[in-house]
């Protein structure tokens, strides 16, 4: 069958390719786990961290989305499968059931800590093959920062 | 460990819980495979799928928001986790690479027909127990149907 | 030649059709008095009368496209042809030439009235066969009620 | 009965009055068998032509309101009623029953000719009695045919 | 003196009639005890709290609204005074002074809990005699049971 | 209890802070009856004056809004609760049922010059301890002395 | 003083000159009566016709701040000072203190229908020196008869 | 003939309502003066000013409807007809024909500043008898002083 | 090969045809000059005219649209490619670099006058073979027109 | 060197041009320490209060501009440098690096208590040299208070 | 003459002017061809690709705006006259005539594909020299190669 | 004390920490000296000048807060204090008092070419250690390079 042509080389295509389908992964996995915890949670600062998971699925959503048109405009067909999600995510994640904020806060820390030292190796390994795909990985992590360190800031208890 | 309560009694509480929980996992599914046709798709009507597919993947989004927060509104933790979503989704979905226009059509008549069935067994049986979920799942039973229409409307060859 | 399919079953299709067609009708119609209503109507509540009407027009027409969606939803061609609506339609409507503002309300309360009459039959007919298509029901009588009760209330003389 | 008084001499009212009418039902017409249309098209451009036809149907009902409040303005009563259209419409319209998308682009072609066709007779009639009258039709004229311009275009093979 | 006719039967008018009276009452005082809680509230979940509150005061006035012109809509004048609030108001409310912020997030899911029971009886009770009405009083069960829901989620404490 | 501390000596605090709780009280309670009004109007000048009133009820409420929170910034904890607006409302409202709209005019002019008429003496009063609040009153005054003017206008006869 | 140069011969440009100039005295005139209409209107229409005056006074700023321009651009000074306006304004207008609803009604009848005539004048006049000019002033000419039926129409009595 | 009652008593209502009658006609003749320097400006600073001019425009239309609506809510029929402004309008205009950029700006700085004294002796005067009154022309004084800042700070040659 | 058909007799659409495509080519043409002039322009008058610039392209921009797609409506294809506009632009136009204000202000000045002269020359030839189109190129010198004029006007001496 | 002159005499001018030049550097530098404390707290109250600190700021921000508006308005130069500001501020602000939230809530209510005590004088020196200025002062106070209020009552532990 | 001063090096300021003016010239070619196949266009596709192309325009439009600006910013007078857009577009185009909706998707895939080529060189060339530049360019690489997918997409067969 | 911690190791978070709060002392810097300009400036270039100062300061404020919440994101506390900025701000700034169109002009021009140089040097300095914000800060160069055009280009004369 035929293909989406590229504008990119081979070599290039497949690095380019897999930085993008991996992060694709990442960030579609991203907005089930922040939806889960936008439902599941409990606690005194449920209204806060509610709304503010909110904001880390949109984010992630749109995200997702650019990533996976840019995947397909390089000639890659990505790949946002529920199987291939489940099979391939790699962040830590929720348990079933209701979630303590504090939980939820701690999770979310080290769920976007986890995406971030991913994404900084694929910025490093796009740099020379595709640096157009290298530019949209930086603003990614760069977004993805933001919100952890709002999370991170939001960890410590009020005195101590 | 506590748990939200209820204003539903336990029985009633039960069958409610799963009809959502059940739709959840439909609805969370459609959303990531109406995504993923939206970016794998190839062929001559491109674009006009390609944008239909995203006003279902916002349907589909939209209502699990509604139904998981109905459930957790009952007192039933909902889950919506990237391995339950691949355990549970039973609506028939598209196979990975580029796809064509046609076979997306008829991919997504076959999944959104598939969820409709699932969902009037569904509305039958929440009626007695629970007229609120009930209400709520008529809703989506009447927007999955609409869709449905309209894709297989343009199912049809131009003349025969 | 082909049909669109339906998730219904034959009978309840055909129960559901009827009802569906039948409003369709009579909102078309509607829609047409009401415009004919606010461009004929003459007197000192003119103005008045005149922006209401429009609030009439523009619920008639979105519930007239919802109906016949639903319509077509269930695998059933609705008919909204000219020749069929000046057939089929069945409510008071106004005589030509210019219309006194009193008999401008009033023949709204009737044609709103009967409306209603109509309506109320077929939710009750289709609460079994198509649940969805009596939930859609209902919101249009609630809507004509209301707008019944707004046109009845400014029936009444100022004193008596 | 007393009268909506006029601007005009009786004469030219009678025949902006006139011209004002027929296109009055030419256009009330134009609206309900775009609907039709709207809601009975199959085929693989259905999602097409289905957004397209709405893009007809404001355009009829908006100038349809236009031309009815300039009748009233020069004190003639326009008549929209029900039975008024179906006696009076003299534009090609569908047959009931589901409608192949080719056949929906070559019948609105047809229908939006004719209007024209009937359109520039009034706007010659009107020149001389009615400058007013005359700038509205010419409005409406050119948007008509650019709606029938891009139906055509769109009624072209693919090759040949 | 003369009365807005009904389109419901005497005996339908009466029982519904009767369910949305009590439901006005009931939302009525939910929105004067809100805004209460709203100017009234301490604490460190002051800012969190007080905005959350104007979400079930702005869902409360929007219901009544509704549900008052519904009662008027079927013949039957509703009373929102000052005085039928105060002497009908059955559901918990704050005492006098300032509110402690856990005060007021107990007294929230108290207040919508008990609102939610009696909406509960009123839906059975008008299922029969007026389904439009039942639709509404599931319409507004449902949005008081979500944000119960939400005022209980954060009623946990941090840990244990 | 501890209490929130306020920026005005305590003779000012005293003078200013029932100032506003007396002005809080009569401006919910012209909420309630403007809703009252809206809903229970009859007569041929109904849709008119039903608009104007919501726009009374949303000023009321507005300015309702803001002097409880200027009440609760001076140190002040304000009180709005059913039963505090029922024991000390003193304006003239509607009695039960249905109101022609002449009455209801009336009532709204009577009301309103009512309200006035008290918040001059407050204006005065409030000068010299905290010219913060007589602004925030003298703005109130002028906006009620405005819908005042409104309905008095609509009072009068066609002639005479 | 050198001057704005014109794109029209002189004698087109004195014939289009003094038609804008004498249109934009009738415009700026209309703009004031209407908004002394407005606030000195009196009786049970008071809202009603208080709105309506509004969007006339809307109509006639726009339009005179688009004729004044054209005005300028053929190269003539447009003059709507005062001292201009009131020594040239030939329409009919209002008598100083309160107005009574059908005095209003009646009166901008006049003043609109005598605006017309005048326009037609001019429209004749500018056919052929100046098109450009003539297509503006028929836009006008319908607005203000459009607004002329809308108050003729507010003018019939109720019944006879 | 009746008269719209007044919240104020007579002598205050004297005062305020003469403040008010020459502070509209201040306002009015300000509207329709900065119109003629907008239409009839020429100069290196064209745009700018004829910009700039607007806001004045607006400012002046915006106040003179809140002061005259005022006038009428205490009881005095406001006077804005064009033979009144014409006879009482006291601030400096333009003259006839074009207007150079650095005439128009100083004619905007002594109209602004004539205005500003006049107003600030209404201010002193009706702090007594009415200050809500006071209030308004308070804030129609900053807003005139502000835009009279803006026009000499133009006022400036660039070196000197 | 087919063609797209028409509404009017050939030899009216070889006329209208022809003016329309020439006017395509000034529009073009002047949407690319006032870009250039956008950019390049340097002198104390930066800021306002490069802002004012933008306004002409915007304006050409949508013009040049409307032109073709009439163009297409009466069934003659434009022609707005790069070779078509730089063969047959006519209109004076900017050198290359910088430009001073005072050359950018009299080179829109002759570009617009010069477009104008044109423009009426086509409003003349097709009054007869085509209101429709006419009545376009009116409404599009009427808007060069009014630029030309704010150029001009800018185009002064402070004094002189 | 020439100044911009003033509509208030020379003695007037000073108290009030001092009044705005001090309240101008409270409101630059609460700008500035509301940024600080927005960009540096932690803990769990982290996004609640990190939000209500951007209205403090916009506040600060807004008003800021108006008060130095005002300032240049009666002829007086207001100075924002961040040496005069650094200078000058004399409101508690925090110090270097990551704020606990307990910290940043008492700091922000010693902050706007000192600002508001401070304008409380002004308020009161202004009132007879010009009322324009006071009631500015005013606006600025009560905004002040509000937010001075929410962060108080924030400041309260959830029991004791 | 005097020229813009420039934040970069000559040798910088030359590589990154000639990429600039290159590209500018690439992108206003695209636009006017994008517009061109926008209004030439037919066959089944031509609402679709009418539509899509519009998308392409107005990317062009935006990006060759930014790009000239950029241009300027570095000091370098930017050129987008007709005769250089003319003399040095170097991407296929379409010829003169209506245009087959196949051939238009082709025609853009290889425009695009070939602006996509040497973009890519420019962004290689200005990595070193000026890396504001580069940043871009990158972005408008990214934004055309999507754009290009979606037309490669688009071209291919229903099936095979 | 704890820290937010880092996704940067230890020697390239001091690089990029050292980067932000330079470039945010500058930023801040400039917003106040673009107000400060925004106020103080005189001349005939008022307007113009007025309103693009404020397109400065507002580009200054947002990219202070994205620079300090990017510092903050990499686990450095951003210092934005009143004294901080005072101590370290380093651009050339206005002097007291009124301020000369010509005058404010220069001083733009040199602010910004000096805070672009210092930018340019930390875009080289981070785009080993973090290219995350070297790209915010190519942006931020990007956005002051384009303003440093647009006064410089205002900075010529008219001739010469």
């Amino acid at each position: 069958m035929a293909m989406v042509t590229s504008t990119l080389p081979e070599a290039a295509r497949k690095v380019a390719g897999d930085a993008l389908q991996d992060t694709l992964v990442d960030l579609l996995g991203l907005s089930l786990i922040g939806k889960q915890a936008h439902w599941a949670i409990v606690g005194p600062r449920f209204r806060s961290i509610h709304l503010q998971l909110d904001e880390v699925v949109t984010l992630a959503r749109t995200h997702a989305d650019t990533v996976a048109e840019r995947c397909a405009a390089i000639g890659v067909a990505p790949d946002g499968r529920p199987e291939t999600i489940a099979g391939a995510f790699a962040l830590p994640g929720p348990e079933a059931g209701w979630l303590r904020d504090t939980r939820v806060v701690q999770l979310v820390v080290d769920a976007l800590g986890s995406a971030v030292t991913r994404l900084r190796e694929r910025v490093a390994a796009t740099a020379e093959p595709d640096p157009v795909t290298q530019d949209l990985l930086i603003t990614i992590t760069s977004d993805l920062e933001k919100q952890r360190w709002m999370f991170d800031a939001e960890n410590w208890p009020s005195d101590g």
